[in-house]
């Protein structure tokens, strides 16, 4: 197997994960969560989203974790803007790096943002070029990059058309998110098959949830096809808390394991990640079940 | 990626599922199982093992579900068999093929059946000598081909040797068995690297277990490797009772997605293999938690 001697995994457990819970957690355990975050060797932290606090209150008060965290140095604050509007607070809130997102289906777009694909390209394009002027780095979401709850399978041409855009608006990196978990091996080969031709396998990086158990096996795929980000939630949050064991992003810590046993560097504590995937499960209050924390309780940990 | 058309799936449930549950399951049940897991396309099912009834209580009818189970024509029904005098048993009980089974590393041998490998086999070689001449197929299980929970790493050329003096007794496949569930696919690929040297891809099978959420990504590499057989238990039955969600078997109904969202026949119904999976969940109390049956209970299934 040909594989990247280091890889980065971006923590998207405050943003993806928090706001997929039923819990609202205070801004208090938020800011202590992502402090404890930071003292794990992670170099990029999603801490937050400013779409309009009535549609995500979860996430209400991320310019407020923003402003309190303590921001350690190497690690990148990111978090997710919607409209130039959302940009402007999360300037204010001395966000590092914002992040872009839209669908590649046209059924998830118009249920996820009320527009539809065509309609959101101006939209991201004024964010996108006004969070440069102001000198931040600009990640895009897409979503539904191989199957969409709505509209079925969706084709590698159309998110290639959708990254195109985005990349000519000047987003830096692009997240491809399977975010109903669908997708095996070949789904993804078939999907970077076709975006390699266009981009650099740096410009991208990998979004997956671990709903069919397919995630890690995805992110091998991914690996050997040379991307080498990788989201992931500590804790595996963000599955739908109304149904147990249902799984969410892939856990940063299952990932940790996948890597390490590979001889892949991430730069990350296992150890610390699961002490912090722990300290976010109190706060919520449901039980979380990444394979590493079931080990680690097996194991008398807690 | 280069991938084979068709697969079998040898169901482990009934034996290696069963036998690492802490309810023990009545032969009335345990029939009734053997029996609607026959209804799902399956071909082989591994019905339970011979071992002495005080090491395995769980098991001790065996003997007893061989033979009032409706045998279905075409369907294998296995049981594993320690010595000869298990092997008596399993013939008078009708089974259609016989495993034997020791472990690659010496540590987990000894813990299991209290012996050293090399003393493990002549007994072995007994058993399939005896079983050839009773017209039977028989199957070797080698355990902790990757790793082991006493002796740490397992080497390929310990795990080409042990297969080697298997073969050499007339056994017909090796199932490989990621016993604890440390590998990840690069494990995989040095393993069968080692294995194919000298044995054809078709005389192998790969177990693996689930429990760090590694199993479909070496599933995967396995495939791309030329193996065609893989064993898994309805429900991903056999993990510790003791602690939830701590995963045993890759669950069948987990694999089937997998195989059929690449395109890869098994003649296996997911669908039934998950009303079998709930069936057996009901039978020992305790929730099962493939991936499968999670989206199944969220989709209002159950």
């Amino acid at each position: 197997m040909k594989l990247p001697e280091k890889v980065t995994v971006k923590e998207v457990g405050p943003r993806d994960g928090l706001q997929n819970e039923k819990a609202v957690v205070a801004t208090a355990e938020k800011v202590a969560w992502v402090n404890a975050l930071s003292d794990t060797g992670l170099t990029y932290i999603e801490a937050g989203s400013f779409v309009r606090p009535e549609w995500i209150p979860q996430l209400a008060d991320t310019g407020a974790v923003l402003e309190k965290i303590r921001r350690k140095p190497g690690v990148t604050y990111a978090a997710l803007v919607p409209n130039v509007r959302g940009l402007e607070r999360a300037l204010n809130a001395g966000v590092d790096e914002v992040s872009v997102f839209m669908s590649a289906s046209e059924g998830h777009n118009l249920r996820n943002i009320n527009k539809t694909i065509a309609e959101t390209y101006p939209v991201l394009e004024k964010v996108v070029k006004e969070a440069k002027n102001a000198g931040k780095s600009v990640r895009g979401y897409i979503s539904t990059v191989i199957a969409c709850p709505y509209d079925g399978p969706v084709s590698p041409k159309q998110v290639k058309e959708v990254a195109g855009r985005l990349f000519a608006m000047g987003v830096d990196e692009i997240s491809l998110g399977d975010t109903i978990g669908a997708g095996v091996p070949t789904d993804v080969e078939r999907l970077l098959g076709e975006l390699l031709k266009d981009f650099h396998a740096r410009q991208l990086a990998m979004h997956f949830h671990d709903t069919r158990g397919t995630a890690l096996a995805n992110v091998v795929k991914s690996l050997e096809m040379g991307i080498t980000v990788f989201d992931s939630a500590a804790g595996g949050l963000g599955g739908c808390p109304y149904a147990k064991g249902a799984a969410g992003n892939v856990a940063t810590e299952d990932l940790l394991y996948l890597f390490a046993q590979m001889g892949i560097e991430t730069g990350v504590d296992l150890g610390r990640i699961i002490q912090a995937a722990q300290q976010i499960e109190k706060t919520i209050g449901r039980p979380l079940a990444s394979h590493q924390m079931e080990i680690y309780r097996m194991a008398g940990g807690a």
